[in-house]
């Protein structure tokens, strides 16, 4: 029998008491043998696209049956529901602001969290993730069905994946995110690049970032010198800029929200 | 038959080995099934009051049998005392020198460790985190009573809760904690705040920071506009100032040991 | 039985996916049973000299069977082999770029790793803690043998301690660490230090940096004043130059390579 496992995503940081606070509800309330597993405190706070493009990555990573609790809640307190769903075999647990946005397909079922189920010992008015989250994930990870927890719900709060433009011969694309190496993570999906290049060469393509230009399409870091930027297929299948052993973000001067033009010859 | 668990809490970090260290001698040394559990390793360098706030609001979560060790220790290799406690159901293990003192009532028991037991493999002078009182948990986890490990001691040293200052109708508090979304912290308990207005109306009290005033005792962030200050019981029971998706300390130019009045009307 | 363990060490930190779907690879490739423990995401990034030292440090300190994953890996995709690894007892799975190479001593037997048998689902360009490290420790925690992981190899790639010089009465000696404290960690160890020191006297030797200079070695941080320098051999039987409850690093104005003289009486 499979001990269950519990991860928690947060924008709490680890100097605050408050993931070890979750630790503690979900290990008193959950089974004896529970695997509580992090996967990240560092989201930025109240970063709620940051969350939901980190779990977009992560969470499909995981076996069945895996409980995920991610809470980036700017609005503890006030109206947005708080949320379990069950989705390709996982379960999802938090509040429903789009954090789990760009997972969901419309095969997830998605269930309102009774507060006074699913935290018999009431609630704090500021911290769900410890008096309604954990105790949801404890009783999943006890066996509970998600329908005991509290009524089906429809509609998960959306939030617009952001998309890419076409205007001829040039996609206008942007950064979604950067990451610790300096990396530039776009929102330009491997199928739309390969459906955009088809017409043209891949090793002729432009890409733009600011002033500066990028020619062709690599495969790997090391395709590169040392310093030079390039532009790849990243490991979660979106273009990604980088730089060899450096910081593109530094060196093309972008950020996240930055413009990035793709242009066929 | 549970399998058990060691928590840590540090201020270590983790870019250096000695988290790392410590776990490798928890397993080596404990049970086949331990499980290690990080609670966090962000504690403020040297800084015992900033682990005696996060030891009280974390350890009452966990289950009965968990053990906690706890390395704040800037007098290692000097004479303070290394200590194991049994505390209502869970142990503490760690340096004498405050860091348990918020959560110790009178009701723990406590031993001082004795080094030739609890590392028979000798102590380095620098790390007993690693030498003394991780092999020290190993031992618990393994089955060990506490009274294997050194003699019973008293009196485990104190560390004076800031108290508030009553004056006519205003309470001189400060600042405990300033976390990670900017949030004050106060020393101001629920129970005193209660009292304290119980005479007067909460909605008509008066909160001040520096300069700034704040009108009224809340429940919610929700309760506030975005960006303007608010006052509220915080989850770990104590008054909080908070900027609703802001930054109290940021906005409110606070940080730990500032001063807060509360006037009632 | 006791339940697997594989443990993480990276330069990613955990505000991005990284660690997080290594996680999901292991558990859900890896046993029913598994346990996933965090050594280090904070490594500084593409820093191969400092995982081998953070791994030169904690490595040893972990039980027999334990699955160590390293992935500092700034040559991903280039021609840098990956690389298994059986040393007293352990196993180690990473890149072969140096970052075991201060714990080989000779006795490891190595494999490099067949990407198309440790990998069947195809490998990223760019993530092969992923793709490749962390399959390989799945089936390593499965109970698969390094054999059938890959082919035997030779030479892992070297990458030279920094050695000390003797000139004389100085010993010409360098930071090779500074740790979280400010504490100054050098390439000279123990053995070295009281080989050095037989033909004088420890009280009498002197430690310089910069323009400090520090009379005498000493057992405990206790044993000087505080805010004042001192030279010991710390926990992991280094040379360590510390200021007790301070920074020595701000204090002595010294940095990771710095130069450190010692001089015999």
């Amino acid at each position: 029998m499979k001990p269950p496992l519990v991860t928690l995503t947060t924008d709490f940081g680890t100097r605050d008491p408050y993931v070890a606070e979750m630790k503690g509800v979900l290990l008193t309330q959950g089974p004896a043998d529970l695997r509580v597993l992090d996967l990240s405190h560092e989201i930025g706070a109240h970063d709620v696209t940051e969350a939901a493009i980190f779990l977009r990555a992560s969470v499909p990573r995981f076996p069945s049956g895996t409980i995920h609790v991610a809470v980036i809640d700017p609005g503890v307190g006030g109206s947005r529901r708080p949320l379990a769903a069950h989705f390709q075999g996982q379960f999802l647990v938090g509040p429903d602001n789009g954090i789990f946005a760009f997972l969901f397909d419309g095969t997830e079922k998605i269930f309102e969290l009774d507060a006074a189920t699913a935290a018999p010992n009431g609630l704090s008015a500021t911290f769900h993730g410890r008096d309604l989250f954990a105790p949801a994930a404890a009783r999943l990870a006890n066996g509970a069905k998600l329908s005991s927890l509290g009524k089906p719900a429809s509609g998960a709060a959306h939030l617009p994946f952001p998309m890419v433009e076409l205007e001829g011969d040039a996609l206008h694309a942007q950064i979604l995110h950067v990451d610790r190496f300096g990396n530039l993570i776009t929102n330009v999906t491997r199928e739309t690049l390969q459906g955009f290049l088809a017409m043209g060469n891949r090793s002729d393509a432009i890409f733009r970032v600011g002033t500066h230009q990028i020619h062709g399409l690599q495969n790997h870091y090391a395709e590169s010198e040392k310093g030079k930027p390039l532009a790849l297929i990243g490991s979660s299948d979106l273009l990604e800029i980088a730089v060899r052993e450096g910081n593109a973000a530094e060196k093309l001067g972008a950020r996240r929200g930055s413009r990035i033009l793709v242009v066929r010859p």
